[in-house]
C-alpha cells in the first residue's frame, strides 16, 4: 500500500494525465448502481481512456446500490480541475436522484453541452439530463421505470434500442447493457477497431 | 457516513446473516478484475443471496486490476468466522497468482470441496483451483490464455463454453461471461426461475 501522501499524489497524476487519447469523468454518488459504474471504468480504462471517478461528496469509499463499497480517485470537485473532459458518465441506481438535484452536476452537465462534448448515461440516469434541462428534443432511451419521465416532454423516447445515440448524447437502458453502453463510447471516442480489440479481450458477444 | 464502530457492527451482521436463503463468500485480493467481481457480488445480492466481500490482506480498499478500489466488508479471516458458505467465488484477473499461492485460500477450498459445497472461478481463477489441488478430474474452462495450464493434467478442458458445470465446480471464461456466470450460481444455489428473474431485472439477455 503506498503512503497516503504519494498515492493522494498518484491519483492525481492519474487522473490528470492527458499524455495520450482521452480522457473521462464518471461521477460516483450513494446509491450508483455498481455494475453499470465499474463496468463502465473498466472498459474506457482497458481502451486506453484516462479515467478519472469523481466522488460527489468526497473520497471516502461510496456504497453503492447492492452494497459494494467503491472508493473515488478524487472529489468531485478536484476532479473538475483537471478538465475538460472529453466524456462525463453518469451511471444509474437510485443516485440518479442525487445527481438530479446537484447544482454541480447540473452546471458541470450544461458546460459539457455547451462545449459539445460527450454526455453519456444509463439505466435511470438519463433522468438527470431531463433534469437538467440537457439534451433536450434529442432521442434517448433509460431503464423502462422511470420511461414515464420522459412522457410530455420534448424527448424522442426510444424502448427497442439498447444504446441510442443522438448527437452527444449516449443513453442506454441498465446493468445488462452496460457493456453495450460502454463500447459505444469507446467507439465514439477512438474508433470501431478499438472499441473491437477491447470487446475481443473480454470475450464479449452482443 | 456510519461511525466506523456502528459501520463495523453493521457489516458484520449483514455478512453473517443467515436468516433466509444462502450465502456467499466473495474473494477480494490486490488485482482482481473489477468487472467479475462485482458482477458476481450484485448479482448475487440481487437474489437475496447474502454475500460477504472478503479481502484477502483486510480491509482497506483494493486495488483492482483496472485501478477500481473496493473497499471489503470484512477480512478473510473474519469473514470465515461467518461460515460455512453456500458457494465460495473467485474473481479472475491478475489476483489469481495471489490466491493460487495463498495457504488460507487453499485452506478454505479443501473444505469447501470435502463438503461437497459450491465453489466457482472465472476468468484465470480456474487456475487457482488447480493450484491447490480442487476439483482434479473435473470438466472446467478459463480465460484463454490460461488455457496452457490444463494441459496435461487431470482436468478436462473445454473451450466452447461460457459457463461449465461439474458437481460442486463451476467456470467461466472472463468479463464478457460473467453475467452468464453470476446467474449460473443464483440457478444452482436457488432455482432456475429465480435466476431468471434477476436476469430480466438487469434487461439481461444471452
Amino acid at each position: 500500500m503506498l503512503s497516503p501522501l504519494v498515492s493522494s499524489v498518484a491519483r492525481r497524476f492519474y487522473c490528470s494525465s492527458r499524455m495520450v487519447g482521452k480522457n473521462a469523468f464518471i461521477v460516483l454518488a450513494e446509491g450508483a448502481e455498481e455494475m453499470e459504474f465499474v463496468v463502465s471504468a473498466d472498459i474506457l480504462r482497458r481502451a486506453g481512456i484516462k479515467v478519472c471517478v469523481a466522488g460527489l461528496k468526497g473520497t471516502d469509499p461510496v456504497k453503492c446500490s447492492r452494497d459494494v463499497y467503491i472508493k473515488p480517485d478524487l472529489s468531485f470537485d478536484e476532479a473538475l480541475k483537471n478538465g475538460p473532459y472529453d466524456v462525463v458518465v453518469l451511471p444509474g441506481g437510485p443516485a440518479y436522484k442525487v445527481l438530479a438535484q446537484s447544482s454541480e452536476v447540473g452546471a458541470l452537465l450544461k458546460e459539457q453541452e455547451k462545449a459539445n462534448r460527450l454526455i453519456a448515461a444509463i439505466c435511470a440516469a438519463p433522468v438527470v439530463l431531463k433534469s437538467h434541462g440537457i439534451g433536450a428534443g434529442k432521442e434517448v432511451t433509460s431503464y423502462p421505470s422511470v420511461k414515464g419521465e420522459f412522457e410530455g416532454t420534448s424527448y424522442k423516447y426510444n424502448e427497442s434500442s439498447n444504446v441510442v445515440v443522438d448527437g452527444n448524447v449516449v443513453t442506454s437502458r441498465g446493468p445488462g447493457t452496460a457493456y453495450e453502453f460502454a463500447l459505444e463510447i469507446v467507439k465514439i471516442l477512438l474508433d470501431e477497431a478499438a472499441s473491437q480489440k477491447v470487446a475481443d479481450a473480454l470475450l464479449w458477444k452482443k
